[in-house]
């Protein structure tokens, strides 16, 4: 009886209640029908942001397609940009800038570690002239956690655009689009939305538009401009996803009613009993005390496989952890929280990794982790 | 008892087994157990294409995504373009070319009228050095489909690259890449691969790559090299659509246990069936003699408000037929009969016309159109 377990850092585990309003009769997308749904999904998604000012826009992409639409929109030919290279997703605005011809200083962050907002003050005192800046605020490539609050306070001192990649944060951390005075700021369905991959969502907020406007990158299908001046007829400029956005009016409807201050408090308690329960197995914290909630990632211990770990577990126990990548393949074992996940799921997720390291002879105490996890748990910690 | 029919050009009704297999327990992309779905997928393509000689990818994007994809990856600076503009969706091809900044020369075909390949010959004889030709298959905004080998063959004697709007076209009207020489074709996923909105595949011949290779347009995450690069790993670039792939590979294996060629044989059985009901109720096609097997595109008769029928019948029937789009508002009722249709699909259709039309008191014999579409259908015609 083998069951799937997601603990990977998107796609992450769908509701059955999701899947199956994937599953609803098709309509067609110019209709009244389909419009309602996505005019109440659009206003929906506000409230996921926490904007009033800003609007967000659905794309048919991944989230690095909605990387690429921030680049193609807020930038023009011979602006200046800064990145904050977090790890490989950090270092993705960087790559993106280049392919637009978009000059782009990097604030280089040692992986693992949080950005500091005095470096990236310190490389805006140095580089005058940055137009936009790119951040991301869960970087899930090391599993650290960035605060967005603190970084925005200084670029908006500097006058720049600030625009987040926050595709794992949202949903998860507490991300305040309004308050926190974000330009611009992304998320994706497979991540703390509870759904599969397929789209992804722009928040755009209302100082962003001068830069739109004015922008001279081609852009076509990622235009702002289009998704705008549609969704004030409530539908898209192409074809949407139709089945997808009928899912994501379930998931959302789902994160309402848990309340989204609730939701960040869940990812928390549930980050926080995992932190600890492998802590108590004797491993250590790759982004030690700037560990995201989004996804906890383990060092490999010394001499230990943990890829072979990993693979062992997925396909013999459908339990799904996934390792390092890039640089950090085979230094890393990562476990994702975030969305569809509840205290049980903590417990069996700690369960398999007490089981996968017994199994490849590492000296674990079978249950040691556990406990950590059952009491505070139990507790409401 | 509302049922939903969508006779629309896309999307297109999906077949409950595909609809559940959207509905399948999420798994993560980057494990042995997806890469196999994906490579069988992406082979079971290689035949919807007709290819040995190209590879197929798969897009997170609308039809237009692949647009953007193609003249992003196929075109450099400098570089002249042909366009054939059939119609809304041919005219998109300029439209992108403009927006990256490439000079297109457009051979303009009146709407409703099949493209002569003289025509483009002329253009081409006129206009030295035209790198890419972008045409269409199917146009949906019309009704009428164009003769791409014969295109294909024109534009071959004077060098130059071959792109394929083939979205509503492949499966559903004959499309043979390989042995009509064409360099790359695109489709979508909620036309004849009877799938939900959310997928895009770019067909890309071996001859296409010198272009690839050089070119020097900003291209990230519509990538073909990267697409390539990942497709030998049985995975994609970027987080793929998992649930709408594992539905494609449903949908696909049921196209390949009908076979190709019988499944353009139904669709030009259907189609005709259609076209003869329409005519036999005294309605005339927009297309006459170019008309697609894609869609039925009737004129709208003298003083008859055909957009008033179209949305009584959906909202009160749940037949869902399509009019004209911009410059051809309220001169059409479009009725798609692309993928999952067959004989009885046909016969509703016409049946809602008929009604449609002697609600709004248009001078319509009931049963008539049926009639001649019943004689047609049971003699297998």
């Amino acid at each position: 009886m083998k069951k799937t377990y997601l603990f990977t850092p998107g796609p992450t585990m769908v509701p059955p209640e999701v899947s199956l309003s994937e599953a609803q009769p098709m309509i067609h997308h110019r209709t009244p029908q389909f419009s309602q749904i996505f005019y109440e999904l659009s206003e929906d998604l506000k409230y996921l942001f926490q904007t009033k000012t800003g609007e967000v826009y659905t794309l048919m992409s991944s989230g690095t397609g909605a990387m690429e639409a921030c680049v193609a929109n807020v930038l023009s030919k011979g602006d200046k940009a800064l990145v904050i290279a977090t790890g490989k997703f950090g270092e993705r605005w960087a790559e993106l800038c280049k392919c637009f011809g978009i000059e782009a200083v990097v604030v280089s962050v040692e992986y693992g570690k949080a950005a500091e907002p005095s470096k990236v003050e310190e490389a805006l005192k140095k580089n005058s002239g940055i137009k936009v800046v790119f951040a991301t605020q869960s970087e899930t490539s090391t599993g650290a956690v960035h605060d967005i609050k603190a970084i925005s306070a200084v670029v908006k001192k500097y006058g720049a655009l600030l625009v987040v990649d926050a595709i794992t944060g949202i949903g998860v951390h507490q991300f305040l689009m309004d308050e926190w005075n974000i330009d611009v700021a992304i998320t994706g369905s497979q991540k703390g939305c509870m759904l599969p991959p397929g789209l992804a969502f722009v928040c755009v907020n209302s100082g962003a538009w001068g830069a739109i406007e004015k922008g001279d990158l081609p852009r076509y299908y990622w235009d702002f401009r289009k998704m705008r001046k549609n969704l004030k007829n409530k539908t898209t400029p192409f074809t949407p996803a139709v089945s997808l956005i009928m899912a994501m009016k379930t998931a959302i409807d789902m994160i309402k009613k848990e309340g989204i201050e609730k939701v960040w408090a869940r990812h928390a308690r549930l980050a926080h009993a995992t932190r600890e329960g492998v802590k108590a197995i004797g491993l250590e914290l790759f982004a030690g005390a700037d560990s995201s909630n989004v996804l906890t990632a383990i060092k490999a211990p010394e001499g230990v496989d943990v890829d072979k770990i990993i693979k062992k577990l997925r396909d013999e126990t459908g339990i799904t952890f996934t390792g390092g990548q890039d640089s950090l393949k085979g230094k890393m074992i990562r476990i994702g929280h975030m969305g569809y996940v509840n205290d049980f799921d903590i417990i069996l997720a700690i369960s398999a990794l007490e089981k996968g390291l017994y199994e490849a002879g590492y000296p674990v105490q079978p249950g040691k982790g556990l406990s950590r996890v059952q009491s505070l748990l139990v507790a409401g910690k």
